[in-house]
């Protein structure tokens, strides 16, 4: 049917980095049978969105064609790919296909909220392959920092498309499978449509190191240290925690996991058979009774998350273990950005106690697990597409991955969430535009990010809140004076008065001179409350704070 | 006088990076005579410090003491070191002494704050010096990222002290007075007792660069760039301002400044004579008849911050002038930690316009203004000193500066704010500690960090506000139904119903059943109506939101 067409929309991931989710479709145009992959989050900040729990992409879009989609597919585990899958399954209701590990994380995430485990098939690794309407969907092998990312094979009736999730080309990956050049230039020897590629590294120019570089350092760095040895990393690096544990055992030290991801992320592996021979773990409450320099704590929290085993450590006593005076705490991980203050109040936390920190400050102790510049282009004379679709990146990535394709002479775009190309042809074509944006879990309840809710928040911490309160009698006349209650304001202002003082004298010296058609209309009234509660503000505090009048009628 | 000690006292800055102020004291204990180095502030943050203008020291210990403050000297015109001289001269009352480009810019300062700019007194550079009390200083100069910095020898009765200030060795500072080691190992050729040291970067672990190596990349990148070129540094770096317009009047450019503070700083540069030769500039009005490849623009806002010249040229229009496809974004300057979110909004922002950003990603067109670990080591070798004091910097850098002080066979200690040293012998030691802390500036009035007012509005931007208002008659008896207000929070919870109508319902139930001993007792009435707004929400939205209960009574 020569009307059928091909199509990319990212909903989530495409200008950000952060909460991947990109749709592609065949068949005739809006009736375009649909896959998804990936389905992930990202975390809230008090600067945009102070009080939200977690940030999802907003999905409407595919709820709202729900009837057209086919499966769901997830590349690997990291919560900015899977992390929303238990939220929004039932309200998109297709089968969910991943590779073992990944799976036996998404289960859990379908268990939390309450969705079928069974939902979720676990495939094997290509050849193996799924069918989805009238796509066939393999995945391919290949390096992250998380053990089994799956590249997805994508065979559509125009030719195949190959979506890299987040990678790295890394060939000695210490846990799971290498990065595997053969098998990728067979997969792709019969010609690939599109590559549609991280892009998060485009800025780094040197080729990334592999996992297996760090593990000597460590190993240097655990065994010279002579009392306790605490280190972090991302706990669904499992190669590194493997690697920080064995350091440990080489030097002599019990491994005592801390954090409920640690643990998690630990039996996952073990659980999946991707991790073998890990050290023997004891209990923290068996490491009490270890003499210090014979401990190793793997701890949660590399970034400085305020509730962490690290952050607690740093803090005090955490499951009954301390940090003193001579003790090494390792990063061997790398700050993301936005996360500096937390790290860093954790890190003069322990200067204060006399903790020697070793941070990524030398280079030696972490690796990236996404491609730089130079392991893009790899990629792309590897697989040989007629086009580059940058994905997973801020605009800023996206366009540079742009750049650096059509530079290497191929068709290449920019298109962010929303976006819907069509990939038909031998050049990406943009067909249209999706409204998105972003759903916060505020609490219990998903709320729109553009629903003035948290816009609300921002203004009362910005400006502090002021009530005032108004009751008028049956005959519409102000029962004694105008009451006032401050949140987040100073109490004293210029004239050294209390500013509650103030501002009640002023709203009741409008009260007393209203007419009598103000007083009557609810609207005039708060109006003019609230303009006299601001200017009064700003004549005394200097600012004008947010102000919610209530005025009560007794009738 | 046996009884006569040397007093430390940093009451900012040490601990943290940022608003700089140390004390010296001299002569019997608790008696010493003072002086002041450096007078400065830090700026707010959402995260910590939501809706404050500005953060100073708090300087109470020193205004209870101001009889003894004998002077104030500044060490240069970073905000940080001079930012807090007009909001708390009046209240320390001494003479303020700076060199010329600091007294110009401390005396703006002064002015703003309607305080007398014949306060300040400029001084030469050393050999000059002045007396305040038991102490005789002097300022001596050093390199830096500003003009004018002066490090100050400050000779007290038991030997010599010298206080760097912020410093690098550069010397090739394109502006200002190179350093010159031959006059530093003059001036501590007789001995110094204690080498007060910046430590920011500490662990920084390659030499400093100097400033004079940018220029070369600057011209390459200005003269290859076929469109209008946009540079940011930070205004007040004049000589990086100079070789940023210089790079562009040797490209055919004309230059257009815009932004307050980097019209300011030239001029400042010019009024004083620190700055010579710089190239004629053209208005913004001017330049836009000025052909895109002629013009060159330099731009305040290399933080990112959000009314600066670069954000609202990321916006769109700024002075009538506007980047589009094609042309050149410079940020010479590197992103301080906290500022990288608000940093890469303008960068995707000038992205999406097709306007070409470079950053210091390359590290070809920035460098930093302060001592790295090598330039400390060879600062220790040249001055000499008995005893090394870390100052300016958390206590990461603080901590670490000491190590290698031992290290190098020196006494070393580290004192965070609040903590008072005694220097009269070889060995610094803790003789006491003062309370200290920060003071904001909200809007126009002074507030402790710890007063609870800044708490409160955290809490709302993170838990919402929640009104509850309820009406007595004179018996007590309850008038009507309780009635919400809601701010920051979502208007539908887990019910369905509106969470007003399920809190009003709530409340008013537990009215209609209370007993006339709890309806009596505003308090207990309160702590009620606020337990049941907190639990019934947490059953609708799960979180549980801040709560003001106005209770108002008809008597």
């Amino acid at each position: 049917m020569s009307s059928d067409r091909l199509i990319y929309l990212p909903l989530g991931g495409a200008g950000e980095i952060g909460m991947n989710a990109y749709v592609y479709g065949y068949g005739p145009k809006g009736k375009e049978r649909l896959i998804l992959v990936d389905i992930g989050v990202t975390f809230a900040d008090m600067e945009t969105s102070p009080g939200v729990d977690l940030i999802f992409p907003d999905m409407s879009w595919l709820i709202q064609n729900k009837d057209r989609l086919e499966a769901i597919y997830i590349t690997h585990g990291h919560e900015d790919h899977i992390g929303a899958i238990g939220q929004f399954w039932d309200k998109l209701g297709a089968p969910v296909y991943a590779r073992a590990f990944t799976s036996n994380l998404a289960r859990h995430k379908m268990r939390d909220q309450g969705q079928p485990e069974d939902a979720i098939t676990t495939v094997s690794a290509w050849p193996e392959t799924t069918t989805a309407g009238p796509f066939t969907v393999g995945f391919l092998p290949i390096s992250h920092s998380i053990p089994e990312s799956g590249s997805l094979v994508i065979d559509t009736p125009v030719g195949r498309i190959i979506h890299t999730g987040d990678f790295k080309l890394d060939e000695t990956p210490v846990v799971g499978e290498a990065f595997d050049p053969e098998l990728w230039a067979d997969v792709s020897s019969k010609g690939v449509k599109a590559l549609v590629c991280d892009s998060t590294n485009v800025f780094s120019l040197q080729a990334g190191r592999s996992e297996a570089t760090v593990g000597p350092e460590i190993e240097k760095l655990v065994a010279a240290s002579p009392n306790l040895v605490a280190a972090t990393t991302f706990a669904s690096n499992v190669a590194r925690v493997k690697t920080l544990a064995e350091a440990g055992q080489r030097a002599g030290r019990s491994i005592c996991l801390m954090g409920r991801a640690m643990r998690r992320m630990v039996e996952a592996g073990l659980e999946t058979g991707v991790l073998t021979d890990f050290p023997k773990v004891v209990s923290p409450e068996d490491a009490q009774g270890i003499p210090r320099g014979n401990l190793m704590l793997l701890v949660t929290g590399s970034q400085g998350e305020r509730r962490a085993a690290s952050a607690q450590l740093a803090r005090g006593k955490h499951n009954g273990l301390t940090l003193k005076e001579g003790d090494t705490f390792l990063f061997s991980s790398k700050t993301i950005p936005g996360n500096e203050k937390g790290v860093f109040r954790i890190i003069n936390q322990f200067s204060e106690m006399g903790v020697d920190v070793v941070d990524d400050n030398s280079g030696l102790y972490h690796v990236s697990g996404h491609a730089n510049r130079p392991d893009l282009e790899k990629m792309q004379d590897i697989v040989n597409p007629t086009m580059v679709i940058p994905m997973h990146g801020e605009h800023r990535h996206l366009r540079e991955h742009a750049k650096l394709s059509e530079a290497k002479g191929r068709a290449s775009i920019v298109a962010v969430n929303g976006t819907m190309l069509d990939l038909t042809g031998d050049m990406p074509k943009v067909v249209g535009s999706v409204e998105t944006g972003r759903t916060y879990l505020d609490g219990s309840v998903k709320i729109g990010a553009m629903d003035g809710i948290v816009r609300d928040r921002i203004r009362m911490a910005l400006n502090g809140h002021v009530i005032v309160n108004v009751i008028l009698d049956e005959d519409d006349e102000p029962l004694g004076e105008a009451w006032v209650e401050l949140m987040g304001l100073p109490e004293v202002g210029s004239s050294n008065a209390p500013l509650v003082d103030v501002l009640e004298a002023d709203l009741t010296q409008f009260l007393g001179r209203a007419g009598a058609k103000t007083l009557a209309d609810d609207s005039k009234l708060e109006e003019n409350l609230r303009r006299i509660a601001r200017n009064s503000s700003k004549d005394e505090i200097g600012k004008k704070p947010e102000v919610t009048v209530i005025v009560s009628r007794l009738s």
